[in-house]
């Protein structure tokens, strides 16, 4: 019956179907799921349950649950939980676009918060109690260890955490995994904490399996389907230019400080921008680079195998389905060049400080000084999360946010006036880099890194407007500090909001 | 001819008088100064440059500094220089009225950087060239190592950094200083950085001296004169209302988290609130307990007289007069209870997560969903700066903002629709007090937080204005997640500014 990935007798007697472990969930209950940028999230028990929740509603019976997870998963999980409305509650992060339409109609509450964070304060009991924990992973030994999934995330946290565990042991996940995460098991609480015994991003300082408590497990379910793995979308001449203007940065920035020829560990977004940022490094003279990041994607890869990075530590991988596919076949080439830990090491402040991160991420919209909205569209409609961009671009050694100049042909600057929503303060955010050039912030006070900001990033079309309005806040800010005028700050979301274009 | 207190043959040999030594700094050069809270700030060489600068300015000669500290310093210096004209550039960190009032009217630029960033950065050359450091010690050994003042900031690195030094001996510092220091030598840039081997308050990292390289220093400048040490105000009835509300959280948290009878490392800002807290806490039945923070002020040295403190670690002293002269009278009893450490060690985010300090800051405004703005009064002009509340907030065991639930008679409000400026994102904001109540936000999404934050935090003035901003929002927002109206979000900021009130 059951496949040759549950080797623990024990744990294999306890294999049932999707919709018998779904039952084990209550209506209210806390729900600790795996999953990561799409991959390693539960796939068959999140669509039974929905599946229950659906009928049930039509029952005329409430059911609701509280959904935590690494970050975001896949359809089958917050896509059929959010459509059945039964999650009441997410954290801390989602990408799904069907959870996303729901929470912006102020139809399921979410709280969003520093990756990094989520493990020590559930462990502190901030968040509250945790009744289930849903996992994947992709063996369990003979030992009853359990072998993780294409990502670690809080797996460690809420197996340790939850009154009951339901497993799901995918084999579709390639064998070759095992051996590739560093399970770091030295966590304690305040005043017990320790250094994190870390140096280097290949480091091990933990073990390649979670530890479980066979009794705590109710249910183990048998799944064989893929991660969610966003398709790959080659980047375009904008992002090959500010790819471009990012690469002529750390450049010119490893000469000026005397970085060694491996620069300092990356740490980098996913999407076409970062991927064109990676796919230029392998032609810069930089070698044995390393990277200290989140995830791993496409371009990541393609450095291991150009010889341009020598190894990549992060928390889950978030690879194209081609690329998937290519990883599962050839998984053995890569076992010694990646290494995937918990998220609360992946990310963690101390690690990201001492290790000295460039730290490169994206962004919704930056203000004339520096401040940055990652997360949430016109201040109030959220988009994904802060995610770890926190934890890394206040900790790294040089904290890059990248975007271009405009969005919705034209329509919506990515340089206002005032962010409508504050993610990174502008402490925290030293280059801004846009297709039309790049802002090295560095050392600037408020007037002079306005001025730079409109002059490298923003767009021709909305240049002037920016002029102006920082010529009109010359004269009637009530500080000239930083020059602002609240009449007026947020004016361009109110224009995009009520005419569909911040263009005056 | 020189005090006992310059123990160096070749050093003693420098001593000069004040305007001699200012006499070896150059129109634009960047100083690196000490000075942290007001404490162990040049008291001599600083007004002798103003009086050189003013004496240039009359005689047409363009004369402006760049002026880098470690926080606040005296009216010595920042006073002085500011009201010559002749600070060009100021970071990262100001109090002084005469300096910030040049900050506001636009002609003195002000960079304001979290205060564990400043050293690492000046390191990494992000900052540009330091020329200059003049140093307030308070003696120098035999050996020619130099016994720090009352507070070490940066002066570590900038003793380093400089090109030339000149100190200054003040005598009016305690002898019994000498070995209250601990300076930690074992800093180093990525990729070459290792854990910070502290896990208690009070370890000992280093030494009690700083290095100097003596051909180095250029002048040696003798003083007696007192640190700037602002007067104590006795709390009022806010004050007390507000130190209750948090006396009674910390009471239930420590029950309900199971933490020590030592609680946690506590962080404190300076001011009456705080100060009533530290005289609350000598009343509850917590004992044995630490502070790990930036500035000892009055409070602390009452808890540690009470037995209530065990020891203390910060940067620098922040005592009212009286209580400073006390000090100096008695430090001999307080040698082994504090242990004053470079700024880059005392804010680490690395220890400060570490030992989970409970933080406890100060703010101006905060919004419906927990962001607060600590520094721009109305957007645009600056108080102080941002100083080490973000090192504490983001990486403490919890973070707690306080504040008088009004401002100037009622006519501002610190609970505002949205803040005017972001120092710390809703993310780094566990809980808001006011002399109304206490807002516990964790776990909460931002319309949770919203609805506690005006129920518990408002004053009853301003609570219906809010709820009915709400209530619109929850209308006419672009999403639902975090509803808020960019036409109106500032308004009570811009009335202000037409009015003199934010009350409709």
């Amino acid at each position: 019956m059951t496949s040759d990935r549950i080797r623990h007798a024990g744990l294999a007697a306890k294999v049932t179907d999707a919709a018998s472990a779904a039952a084990l969930i209550r209506p209210g209950d806390t729900l600790g799921m795996s999953g990561f940028t799409g991959s390693g999230y539960p796939k068959a028990v999140p669509v039974a349950l929905a599946e229950r929740i659906e009928a049930e509603h039509a029952a005329g019976h409430p059911f609701r649950v509280k959904v935590w997870t690494g970050a975001s998963t896949g359809p089958e999980l917050d896509g059929a939980m959010a459509k059945a409305d039964g999650i009441e509650f997410r954290m801390p992060y989602n990408s799904d676009p069907i959870a996303r339409q729901k929470i912006n109609a102020g139809e399921m509450e979410y709280f969003d918060l520093h990756l990094s964070h989520v493990a020590p304060m559930a462990w502190e009991g901030f968040l509250g109690h945790m009744d289930v924990a849903v996992v994947e992973v992709s063996g369990i030994t003979p030992e009853g260890d359990l072998i993780p999934s294409s990502s670690v995330g809080n797996n460690k946290t809420w197996l340790e955490l939850a009154d009951k565990v339901i497993l799901e042991v995918n084999r579709w996940q390639s064998p070759a995994l095992d051996g590739m995460h560093d399970i770091y098991y030295g966590t304690a609480l305040p005043p017990n904490r320790v250094p994190i015994p870390l140096v280097k991003p290949d480091d091990r300082i933990g073990q390649p399996h979670f530890r479980i408590d066979p009794a705590k497990v109710v249910a183990v379910v048998e799944t064989d389907a893929p991660d969610r793995n966003a398709p790959f979308s080659p980047p375009d001449d904008t992002a090959l230019a500010i790819a471009s203007n990012i690469l002529d940065f750390l450049t010119w920035e490893a000469k000026r400080a005397g970085l060694p020829p491996s620069l300092l560990p990356l740490q980098s977004g996913v999407g076409n921008v970062p991927n064109a940022v990676m796919a230029g490094l392998i032609e810069t003279p930089f070698e044995g680079m390393t990277a200290f990041t989140e995830v791993i994607q496409d371009g990541m890869l393609d450095m291991i195998e150009a010889g341009t990075l020598r190894m990549a530590s992060a928390t889950a991988f978030s690879l194209s389905p081609e690329k998937a596919q290519y990883f599962n076949e050839n998984a053995q080439r890569f076992r010694d060049r990646l290494l995937l830990r918990p998220q609360d090491i992946s990310n963690n402040p101390e690690l990201v400080r001492r290790l000295g991160c460039i730290a490169m991420n994206g962004l919704i919209e930056a203000d004339i000084y520096g401040n940055v909205n990652s997360t949430h569209v016109m201040g109030s409609r959220i988009q994904n999360g802060i995610g770890g961009s926190g934890d890394f671009a206040r900790n790294g050694y040089v904290s890059i946010f990248m975007t271009p100049s405009t969005a919705k042909g034209g329509a919506i600057s990515a340089i206002v006036p005032q962010v409508s929503h504050v993610d990174h303060i502008s402490q925290d955010v030293q280059v801004i880099v846009t297709e039309q050039g790049l802002a090295d912030l560095r050392g600037l006070s408020p007037k002079q890194r306005a001025r730079l900001i409109v002059e490298k990033c923003a767009h021709p079309a909305y240049r002037p407007m920016l002029e102006e309005y920082m010529a009109r806040a010359a004269k009637g800010s009530y500080g000239q500090h930083a020059p602002m005028l609240p009449g007026e700050a947020l004016s361009w979301h109110q224009r995009f909001m009520e005419t569909g274009s911040m263009q005056a």
